[in-house]
């Protein structure tokens, strides 16, 4: 993550993992939700702020989960099901659920289809937000699968030369295991930024970047900017932000995760239904499938220690793969703490007096 | 395609589909590839042709394969075979072959796979070169599948923040059918801008914008610059050009096409292993095994539509979807002829003359 999303050391404040969970974990059951599913939900939303994405851990997150509760946009105890289904594929309607604690429901799915057949996928439509789906992917990657996880939802992001919104932010995630290196994990948006990251920017005060926002029109702003206030005065731009710099793939990447989640689960697209949910796409390739299992992480150490050992641009001490910096920040923090924003811990506070639970205890 | 590396009209020359197909496939028996195999490779470019990826076709391609055919790198007679398979995967060894004309093949393999067991996914390794890799996702959406090709290969793009290069331009393509509308079809490389582009580039003297390249030490170039004509003297940089712009999620797509092609092929990457040739992963999903085909295809359109219709930013005559403009170009040179450059058709002249096959027929 850019230093500019970081929690400033003197807005800090440490928590330890278990009392994260913990407290998590009652917020859930507070909302309705059953207290196995509320564990589950605490675990990836913790595992998330472990490995150093806030924008889709506790802080960013829960708050606003809360509030789809009480508002009845979530659904605490969706009567999910699966409504079509094949040896290597399944449709499962979420019924307002919160993905965060169905995603790994539906990755279990994937993951015993693809034992049985090689590779197995899951969409799911009718759903709440996935929380960092690169978790998901992880879950497969620890059963000796490659995980692969795409959402699809929302209309804050203009295809390339558009005046519209019209997709998410789409994220991609993969994971794939290896034997002493750090897992390689995956998952990023298909916009130029995450849309929580203008979220985390907003509270840190972080500058905007040539080529991540439009203007109303659709211009791409092509100088450093702050965030602006108010959503309704600009638009998120795809990966590559201008058509010169590739906007295009973006947009093309975030159509392929509208046509994984969203059209093979037999639905259509937030652009023509805002308020059918979030979809995704769940697939586990099952690696004893297409080759043995040692070998293959064997090969993925080395791959990754090449890419670290990669001799590093003017101006920037190493280079990192996709999961490296996760995989060492869970280290740290697990050890010393999960550093929250003071603001977050005031919201901590006032939501542990209002449910009436045991507040979260810091470091 | 962006305008500066359209042929320029006075360079231009008109073939009509048929003769470049014939010769194409007149040139593939030269090389000593089986008659059936000829016409499929032939037809592969020239339908990438006739959707105007000129980068992938006739033009900028068979010529690399003649003199690959030649070095004995590529084998005409592949004795390609499975490896390892289940109901849902397979895994083929290509023997040296070209995957232009292999990918087809394990296309349709992953195609028979999802009609059994909902999708089927085929990897390929010690294979040549894919072409453009959205004909192959293509084949799967006209048996109304959805078709995802990745291919991975080459050490020209620099990881985010490295000085040396680690991986190819790494192209993930997607086809998707619709009923009325031109099919959904993205293909595009998760590099800032195809290798390919850079040979288009220099034959007609376009300009490389900022983020596309970077230096020798991994410095990215971020302003307007002619294409360099020495190899040695740049790296390609992933889509996003920059960290600030996203190239980690440009990387980070182009390790997902290494562990789907290569890592689940059971190889090594290139930059571990540069002689191993390309390696490419083909999945289909069988559309009717989520949902209704009919309806899917319906969505499909009112989605497309829906893009098309977006309001256009200033400056932009309209909104495209992915595939739109390979569809119109077809159309247009199915009627009108493949507009090739005038240095393509001198080498078809040569070529021809040295093969003793009849020469390419112009309009």
């Amino acid at each position: 993550m850019l230093e500019r999303f970081k929690v400033p050391i003197e807005d800090q404040v440490r928590v330890p993992e278990d009392s994260l969970r913990e407290t998590v974990t009652a917020v859930f059951e507070k909302m309705g939700v059953t207290p196995e599913d509320a564990a589950l939900g605490a675990d990836v939303l913790t595992m998330t702020d472990l490995r150093g994405v806030e924008t889709h851990g506790v802080s960013n997150m829960l708050r606003a989960y809360v509030s789809q509760y009480n508002q009845g946009t979530l659904n605490p105890r969706p009567d999910w099901r699966v409504v079509r289904e094949s040896p290597g594929t399944a449709v499962i309607d979420a019924d307002r659920g919160l993905a965060v604690i169905l995603g790994p429901k539906a990755m279990d799915m994937a993951i015993e289809k693809a034992r049985e057949v090689g590779v197995g996928i899951v969409t799911m439509f009718n759903a709440g937000h996935s929380g960092g789906i690169g978790h998901h992917a992880m879950l497969a990657a620890k059963q000796d699968m490659v995980g692969l996880v795409t959402t699809a939802g929302g209309v804050q992001v203009v295809p390339t030369f558009g005046a519209e919104g019209r997709l998410g932010t789409n994220p991609i995630a993969m994971a794939a295991p290896a034997k002493t290196e750090p897992f390689f994990l995956y998952d990023a948006a298909t916009s130029a930024i995450a849309g929580n990251k203008l979220n985390l920017a907003r509270r840190v005060d972080a500058d905007m970047e040539p080529g991540w926002i439009a203007e109303r029109d659709g211009t791409p702003i092509m100088e450093e900017r702050p965030v602006p206030q108010d959503r309704d005065t600009y638009w998120q731009l795809p990966l590559g932000g201008t058509r010169e710099m590739g906007s295009h793939k973006g947009y093309g990447l975030a159509m392929l995760t509208e046509v994984l989640g969203t059209m093979l689960s037999g639905v259509l697209p937030s652009m023509l239904d805002p308020t059918g949910g979030s979809k995704h796409s769940f697939t586990a390739y099952n690696i004893a499938a297409f080759t043995d299992v040692d070998e293959f992480k064997e090969k993925m150490d080395r791959m990754l220690q090449m890419l670290r050992d990669t001799r590093p641009a003017p101006g920037h001490d190493r280079v990192l793969y996709p999961g490296l910096s996760e995989y060492e920040e869970e280290q740290d923090r697990r050890a010393n703490g999960i550093p929250l924003h003071k603001e977050v811990i005031e919201w901590f506070g006032d939501i542990c007096g209002e449910l009436s639970i045991p507040t979260l205890r810091t470091m």
